[in-house]
């Protein structure tokens, strides 16, 4: 095999070395059994316990109770969460709220605005998404309110989730998905991709409130209502075994590794290690200007003289370094480094960015 | 490694061995990058070449023209298309008219629904899905015909497509995707989930007339309009990028072994071993009666004593057989023998089927 690379894309995403050689032998056999595992039944013995597996560890990182959240795993996306959420819980004439935090949370309003009354309860796009909107304008009996726990473009996250009262909060939590360690019975329905930090991408794992479900709409496709794969177990039709596999693999190694208190403990201390280079530099300038709110998944930054980004980007190349390059949209410069990115690895880019300010200073 | 299983599961199901050791190697580490293809971006160069190559393969191998359709990787499965089809094509007040041949049709129907006035134009349920029904209640000027091309529960087969005039036919392919020769051409729109001919579970390949599509709703969310994926060459949200590869190599995998005439011919000849063993023993019974319906994907039949079934499935085990039991909707045996599924294993089951009969005859 070629050396690793340093892979700081957005996602899909590193992943444990571990869980790549596992995974690996699996597509070759699963289980002694004679076959692969992208060969074995979804309703046959093989794939049974694997798929049990990963809902109950799923539930155990994020501290739920199954009695109160159903476990879940669908497909499409956030992107198709984004028209299931409104679908399942909003009606026209009903009102759902949306803070919008980047440009992900504005495409779900805009799907929502197909289904009823979303209005956005806050925005920072006016401040180019360079912060997390705190001051909220909430609708009183709104069905829902949504957030965007972290932004993968932008690289703002939220460190304390807002308070919204009585009503289910609603997350995209595609981007720092077991990332953080935070009260996760805050949410009555929480989902996210399983592209960053969770697995390969193809599969959605999602948690839903039983208590909110109760109150989702029951005239839509069934495929689309989280009701059917919450009754289910997820096998309403064929899962994206592998993808669900990988995804279990990941959370046995979260899980390993001492949960998602270790994971935080470990992600803020390699953020801090890049922001404090970023900080230092006067080459640089991170794009979030309020430091409380700084992702510790996805890392912006610009140069102060953007001429200089291409220089940096093809000598990070040369370190081994790849996935730098801001998301299309926004330009500039990005570090994802989600759970499985190494410690060492982005200790290097931080020197490297000294280095490269001292000589070009 | 164990020995291999013959894997006579209706899907996800077997898989050329050449591809899984490919795809095992590819989920260690793509094309010599340092990184797995977990791991690499959607929209970097390494899967790029992957994510093209499967696109054009498909049309290729299908005989279809980039210039008339849209090749696309969508996820969700059949399950998903049988809500994306009408909410793309059909409105209220307006037909569409669905063959109803199967368990899975019915699903489509009903889904179709919820979306506009859509009709039985003819079923085979009241006796037992037994034959492809032939005799359509066509509505004039539908919105279009939908059809299963290959029924996986009860065995039946389109080996000629119906007549449906100008109205465009769209078709649940899912069974027999890349399997038969027909003239693909003659549908305006087509999908399969991927898990049974073409590779693992997690993407479902469509290919839609473009002339078809223009006709498209666009007041509904744009990750469930074909559009989208069409304009955006199914890049719109990160795609099951693992599963698409695996497609791609059993693409390249079905124009090695001389394409779908090549595949066709295979499979006829395949489905015939089995289909004699089972019509010389009277202890067997095969399910479908018209002979001119049966799949050659999916043979299905009863003991005239179904006391006898649990023995024959267990003395199958011990000859390395698995996944011959029928549908749970239906009961009865089952041996899915699918494009990578070996001639010399469809041999060794019909030796057991007549050496059994001959025992218990």
């Amino acid at each position: 095999m070629s050396e690793r690379i340093l892979n700081f894309s957005a996602g899909p995403a590193i992943l444990p070395e571990a869980v790549l050689e596992e995974a690996a032998q699996a597509v070759r056999e699963i289980g002694g059994s004679g076959m692969s595992l992208l060969e074995v039944s979804h309703r046959g013995k093989h794939y049974e316990a694997i798929h049990n597996d990963a809902e109950t560890r799923l539930l155990r990182v994020l501290g739920l109770d199954a009695a109160d959240y159903a476990p879940l795993f669908l497909q499409g996306g956030a992107s198709l969460q984004f028209a299931m959420v409104p679908q399942n819980f909003l009606k026209p004439g009903q009102a759902a709220d949306y803070v919008i935090s980047g440009d992900w949370g504005a495409k779900a309003l805009k799907e929502a605005k197909l289904f009823g009354d979303a209005r956005e309860a806050a925005s920072s796009k006016s401040d180019g998404y360079s912060h997390i909107p705190k001051d909220l304008s909430l609708t009183p009996g709104a069905r829902y309110v949504h957030i965007t726990t972290n932004n993968t473009i932008e690289g703002t996250e939220y460190f304390a989730l807002p308070d919204v009262g009585d009503v289910p909060l609603v997350a995209d939590s595609s981007s720092d998905f077991l990332a953080l360690s935070r009260d996760y019975s805050r949410f009555s329905l929480l989902y996210a991709g399983a592209q960053k930090n969770a697995g390969p991408a193809g599969v959605t794992m999602a948690v839903v409130r039983r208590s909110f479900l109760e109150t989702a709409n029951t005239d839509i496709p069934k495929i689309l209502a989280y009701q059917t794969h919450a009754d289910t177990n997820s096998l309403y039709n064929t899962p994206p075994t592998f993808a669900i596999y990988v995804v279990g693999l990941v959370l046995k190694w979260v899980e390993e590794q001492g949960g998602l208190a270790a994971m935080e403990a470990r992600n803020h201390a390699k953020a801090a290690v890049l922001y404090s280079a970023l900080d230092d530099c006067a080459l640089y300038q991170p794009t979030v200007t309020d430091k409380a709110d700084r992702s510790l998944m996805n890392v912006t930054w610009r140069f102060t003289d953007t001429a200089r980004e291409p220089e940096f980007l093809a000598e990070a190349k040369t370190h081994g370094m790849d996935g730098l390059k801001g998301h299309r949209s926004v330009g500039g410069l990005r570090a994802s480094i989600y759970n499985a990115f190494p410690a060492q690895g982005v200790q290097r880019l931080a020197d490297l960015l000294r280095d490269f300010a001292r000589r070009n200073g």
